[in-house]
């Protein structure tokens, strides 16, 4: 496995790899590195021949008193946790390499990035298409790979994709999780032991919502209100939104018929939590 | 020389030429096509082994009250012109084949837009900026060429591939003129022969600025009042912007030194006309 800095390094080695007839596989990450990101690099072996895997705190997705400085960075760990799932190249670099001048070229996505995440993280989804196109045309990869866990984050890069004809196809894999339901996230090494088992209650709700759906219960109102009922055994979880939206454009839907997104966001002391789970009233 | 029309048939005619071992040359256009044109596609000629060009009338790029509809268009015509330049493949698709639906994401320039033809044309360059980086993706060329007459688009699109590390190169050619000296242009077929008399006075004006350079004249102010004084010259040329800018950010200077841009943008009648030309103090 190669780790390399460098812009024309990456090209030159996956242009090597592409010659050799290898498709290429890509996991766009931030480091620190967990379980979510394992089972995304685990998929892309699956699926392709050589495995890039990038590291790189995007410091223009992070809004003003966002967690840039304090967001974890090991990339020591992270190495060998791709070289445990096989990845055949990092690319981990500065940011003088990713922006070596101010940036005033943008790739946004309208409409889709003003709901859910969207609302409080003002400028983070044109922050995140913009690295993206950056790395896909950096990497140039036939497949990349995202977790649904970053619901919004996936059907806006998809949709980026779609829109501008880039030249590979996105796969979203599920969620990973702990053993007590939580989504596995970077942000969750901030939560402390009560916080942690507080944070279980994301899920447990976005199950309820589930099991409610499954017994027949298709008005959203009704499914939301039994959310909040479930995160307020929680003493401490504060409620950013609980939405239920169509899962190809974000919007609020009334009612679930055939696939939907349950999505939340809550503050749990400092820390900003997201997860979701989809919906299926067809099977 | 194929003509096709879908994103796929481009697609796999470039891969098998690229699977040959060619390079891609590629010359987006808007048909009419003209001199300036044939000049692109010959400079591809030269330095690619593959020639595309593109026939598209963008819809995105046209503001409301523009001359979207009354663009010419003459897609035989074009055919021949680069079957003559020894064009390899012609992308004509419709508008449902670029934009089968609606487009929500754009590829933005900032601060080099807000400038020059910036001014008057709102959203002008965030269509140029989007189509180009979709027709990019397709084509995926070694080198994309364009003329200098449209100054400030060449500086836009080479800093969109800078910024967004698209993989290919962006070549710069010399405008063609008419005999007059006239700038070629699709909107010439507007002008009347009078008309075309007094567009020739664009280019003199410039040719008057290029002189006065020549001569040790630096001062930008005396400069533009110079060329306001030879466009005077015409009853019915309405200027609407003249500047003396870096040719990297189309900010305006006070002083020329070094290289520069005189660029000139004018109405006569209904038609908009615009002309540049590069200034360079240093020999």
């Amino acid at each position: 496995m190669d780790i390399v800095k460098t812009i024309a390094q990456v090209r030159e080695v996956v242009r090597k790899a592409r010659g050799d007839g290898k498709t290429i596989g890509f996991v766009p990450t931030m480091g620190a590195l967990h379980g979510g990101h394992v089972s995304l690099m685990e998929a892309a072996g699956n699926k392709c021949d050589f495995v890039v895997v990038s590291i790189f705190v995007n410091p223009t997705q992070f809004g003003p008193g966002e967690d840039l400085d304090k967001y974890p960075r090991d990339i020591e760990a992270d190495a060998e946790k791709c070289r445990a799932a096989d990845v055949d190249l990092i690319f981990a670099p500065e940011a003088g390499e990713m922006y070596p001048d101010k940036l005033i070229s943008w790739v946004e996505v309208e409409k889709l990035t003003d709901k859910l995440c969207g609302r409080s993280r003002e400028g983070h989804f044109k922050g995140v298409t913009t690295v993206c196109a950056k790395l896909f045309n950096i990497v140039l990869p036939d497949i990349a790979f995202f977790g649904q866990k970053d619901a919004q984050q996936a059907i806006v890069i998809k949709r980026m994709v779609t829109d501008l004809n880039m030249p590979l196809v996105i796969k979203v894999c599920p969620t990973a999780r702990e053993q007590s339901g939580l989504a596995i996230s970077s942000r969750n090494q901030y939560l402390s032991e009560d916080e942690k088992k507080q944070a279980a209650l994301i899920y447990a709700s976005l199950q309820k919502c589930e099991q409610l759906v499954k017994e027949g219960e298709t008005n959203s109102e009704k499914l939301i209100e039994a959310m909040i009922g479930k995160l307020a055994e929680s003493p401490c979880i504060i409620v950013e939104y609980i939405n239920i939206v169509d899962s190809d454009t974000v919007a609020d839907i009334a009612r679930v018929s055939g696939q939907a997104l349950a999505a939340i966001a809550v503050k749990l002391g400092n820390t900003r939590l997201i997860d979701n789970i989809i919906l299926d009233t067809t099977g």
